[in-house]
């Protein structure tokens, strides 16, 4: 009888939008069940809200220090299998090295850390205690977007020329944190750089570099950003535009802003190579646009026949049933949750399943954000090459 | 703490596309958890099946009458709260029968019978019994569907005029049915009259006419249907086109075909009063066009602040993260599952959970089907007025 | 030294919105020069108002039989080559019949007719004076258009199935013709049904109708029309639902209206064959989806290298650079009038030039509007067999 | 009676594709008739292509210097009132010079020049010679273009911050220029630096600075370009990213590339501010979207009743009946051809026909190419600050 993954989660409190997208996300095949977690700095609230999720009251813990501490004490069979990592960025490391070390495996959000700092330190400890890791780069779990992966690597396109990469959102285009009482809860934290580290750069900008890199399999090797807060007060950037050269030669342009007043969610990808060209809209994200230099243009849609096996391995459903953002999100669950399973059950992992966002990929973006602001600042081109520890 | 339903399945066995998907909506907002299973009318599929399910074996049965009957006989806070009836259509009835006159709730697939007598008869023993029946069509769920019903109410499209209701697939292009040992098992069922009951008209011409009627709230009074099997062989329609007269004087036009190559999953409605229209796309859910007789276009968006509760109640992300198929579909889940759980618990049932598809729904479902296959074989208009019993 | 064709107009004269587009899309390419005109019944307006387009007095008439009768008495290389018909529809055949009677060529906007005997009295006098009649049904001259008439006519979409014909438009939802004396000048002869003949039928009705045959190359066997006049006080139909049933099997649905708030000039066009099918929007005129049974889909582009000769012998501008109404409109002038130039100078005609709809095709548009209102006032199926007279 | 402008044109040889756009532009309202012409540097060429136009031989030239003079010397009533000037861009300054020294109107194709000094040369000409002097920035005559510069004048999106410009074209992907006998006589010319001055950034990046610097108002005050020629042999840029810097603190981006396979003729303007966006598509030239902070999202049509008076008077055509290239070409010589017909008849000119490009824009664009090329060369960002002379 097939056992699922019992996780906990730290972070995801009440009103934490991104907590209740990781729940769903994980347990939308059915591969892992919350069982455990720290869900708030606050511990009663953590537990009252533990109630509303069914969590067994043992199991709701005032800390993520405790919760790892007396999970790690649980017999094998009983304890957690790997833990969700939530909370706003700045706590990303401390909470992920409690659990690593005591040989948890761990899904964190992104950004992986605020300062490259603690990015490497994670690379390290991932590394020493042999667990997995995975970043929830949701977008990078679309049906197409591995499609387009798949077509770049295939060599349809044939040499990646220009790199498109755009996310645009409008939410922040007034001074949503500086209401009363700080204002939005969402606005304030990610506008504070002692909890987000960066602001669009972080919060958005790390998304398009990541998918970027995740379609072209192409590192950046210099970038030049100008780099703005619009609004006044703001202590963040909310608006980013980069010029990007990467390895071999192709050119990239990446644009990353919250002050786009009527874009919600406008995330795209267009790559221009010798052959070929894709177009993927996250707002449309059933369809992936593929034209040639000989004139076709020809649409791929998500359950078509003749899309490739990394793109099938992350559909539900079949043509014209459209699977959308959670459904995005929990293939980033699956295919972590699934590397856990093989592990747990002593199986080969299926290859389709190693495609996750690992912790050198979270100490690349980490990189990529320090750099962009260091341009931003220096008003010039910066050298972007990086190595990750123990890549 | 809060305790989920258990909830059993008939039907949804190993490759049973719906009732996979069955499963993800009922899960999906954590209100359910599957517990009791008759998932294969093989004793042993079904047990085999229900072990990768993660489902107890004592709650694997080999039939639904097994089911109905050991799962009644359970202590209250052990048996099932309701079962889901995905098997094919011909089943609907004495499986939703088996159920009702033990007392359980009972969430159905569409068409709710093959038959206006079995369809009247659940009418008859839902009021008898006083269960919770909600059938599920399902593109009901999408918030801008409930966002277009809400204008129509609050009179934003003044007299509705004129309703085209448009379902077109392509999938039966082919004699699919027809391949060794009876083709594609979907395909094969689908088109077996004495399994599903009519063809294109029931599969999807029975949603395109539940949508038109949920969103204008009027009843079909006349119409005339032109039914055609286009693919050698089929033994039942897979194309229909009607012209519909509603009460109050609205016209329309359906179109349901399952021969329309190229086309995935099109759903289409569009609304045109004497002030304002709507229109609605399936394949593209998060948008709702409205326009004015003045000339304003405007785009209602899911999740944007300006739309009315009952798509807010339908919502769970914010602007510009697509929610898609399987949330429409939870969230007929959703409202069925609080209104169980309002009467488990002895609490009065959220006015907006009463949004669900009733048995007398499903009545006119049926009604509808067998009026337009008589109008075919008529060639001319018939009456197609209708009162549900008990209703 | 080329010398362009010399043509005269009957009616357009100022306000009146087809007159103008007709005389741009006679001199797009510069193949004829406006030379004359009796632009208004009123002889002082008409004289006016040829002196703002730069005409020359002595050739500016009272009345359409003073042209016809003194443009035929001027010598042959002073007098018009032809006449661009383009007063109300009622006016059609006697202004028609006058010039074809002394030799005239006609292109002449639709409906041809506002009565069958007159349509086929035009069709008659054509063949006895053998002079080039070429009716206006401008959508039939967009570059795609031509190109989906091709994809049929080469077999790509195997047998034709189902045509889904549609033109929606808004701008009569209100009682426009019943303002302040006779209300809008455009819906004022419109809804005559003396002037006009039909109303949303003969208007646009008979421009989806006409477009379904110049693509499939198929006549309507049978119809079953639902016809409707939602405006209270309108003296003309404003809406049509029909049924269709084509030589060959095929079965089709045309919807024309004139109350769908919202909507501009939504003109689509959708067939599905066995193998493949087509969809074309003429408010997005440059793009014609083609999708296949094993499910490519592809965009053909107006000016794509790929497309067929009558597409490109349409096309004016490379890839990308949108031509639109005029551009199609000004397809049908070029046609007639390459035709004109061929017979002027002796020449053979270009095969392509041969695509322009004839009097017999007007004759079978007017026979369609006659039987979908005999259809509508009958409720029921009626028979749209057809032959027009020397065909 | 109205007497329309006679013109003659420079450039526009037998294959010239811009030379055919100017023509039918020009004579689409009637306002211009093309009555000599210098149509090739051949003059047996120019010959028998001006028969081909109908033009009379005796007005058909060798050269332009021969025109211009020959031109001159006719009595007024007989020779042209303006000259197009569509040839290579290093004749534009020349020829323009030839006739602006003898008091002809100009109509010139963009780039205006291939130096800023040649630029600035016409600019004190135009000023001393009191001609009325017109660049063909096409795109900037659309009439949705024009509404949206309307609704930035009037404030509709509050303080400007953030502009996104984009021109891609795919068509010099591959080395068409170095096929046999140079090639596509258009590549060949377009990307030989010493006839066309720059490749993609005065090609196609001069109408996304002209269209962003129209539509916003605002000048450029800094600029950090990267430009690249990305097929090998090519001896101009091919694509071009900029960041860009306005006056009072807006941001922005201009995309230009010419490698980008599958683009067609992709001009989009998206401006972003403080109040409410907008975002336009050249390739669906009637619509414009706009949305507002408060959540609203319309979308204007072209023709609709609430766009304002620029708007409506570049428009000929109701609602629904697209317009397209050739119209928004001829709104620039229809403005140009209506100020020297104020200018001929002595009468006020319309202000709303003063909107055209003047040889000052002209200036700054070919300033913009020339400072975008050195930021390149320097790699980083450069004042971009510049005022024309006689502005």
């Amino acid at each position: 009888m097939f056992k699922p993954l019992r996780y906990g989660m730290v972070g995801g409190g009440p009103g934490a939008f991104i907590g209740e997208v990781h729940r769903r996300a994980a347990q939308l095949d059915g591969l892992a069940v919350l069982t455990a977690g720290a869900l708030s700095s606050n511990a009663e609230k953590s537990q009252n809200f533990g109630a509303t999720l069914g969590l067994d009251p043992d199991r709701v813990y005032g800390s993520y220090a405790e919760m790892a501490e007396r999970e790690a004490a649980l017999p094998a069979d009983e304890r957690i299998d790997f833990v969700s990592v939530v909370t706003p960025n700045h706590l990303h490391h401390p909470v992920a090295k409690a659990f690593i070390e005591r040989g948890f495996h761990v899904v964190c959000d992104k950004p992986m850390t605020t300062t490259l700092e603690d990015a490497e330190d994670l690379c390290r400890l991932v590394a020493q205690h042999d667990v997995i890791f995975a970043l929830t780069h949701n977008y990078a779990g679309y049906p197409l977007v591995k499609h387009a992966r798949a077509l770049v690597a295939d060599g349809a396109l044939g040499t990646v020329r220009k790199v498109v990469a755009e996310y645009a959102q409008g939410w922040l285009a007034t001074p949503l944190e500086q209401g009363d009482e700080g204002g939005s809860k969402q606005a304030s934290w990610r506008t504070n750089p002692a909890l987000a580290g960066a602001g669009a750069l972080g919060d958005i900008g790390s998304h398009a570099e990541h998918l970027a890199r995740y379609v072209t399999g192409l590192e950046i090797e210099a970038l030049c950003a100008d780099v703005t807060s619009f609004v006044e007060g703001r202590r963040v950037d909310d608006d980013a535009t980069l010029l990007l050269r990467f390895e071999g030669g192709a050119k990239g342009l990446l644009h990353a802003t919250q002050i786009a007043v009527g874009e919600e969610n406008r995330l795209t990808l267009r790559i221009y190579g010798s052959e070929a060209s894709i177009e993927w809209h996250q707002e449309t994200p059933t369809r992936l646009l593929f034209r040639t230099v000989g004139g076709d243009e020809r649409v791929y849609r998500q359950s078509a026949g003749d899309l490739g096996p990394a793109a099938q391995h992350a559909t539900r459903l079949p043509p014209g049933h459209p699977e959308a953002f959670f459904e995005a999100f929990g293939n980033i669950y699956a295919n972590a949750c699934r590397l856990m399973l093989a592990r747990r059950d002593g199986t080969d992992p299926d290859p389709l399943d190693l495609d996750i966002t690992t912790v050198q990929d979270g100490a690349r973006g980490v990189h990529f954000i320090e750099t962009a602001l260091a341009s931003g600042r220096a008003e010039g081109w910066v050298d972007a090459t990086y190595t990750p520890p123990d890549a």
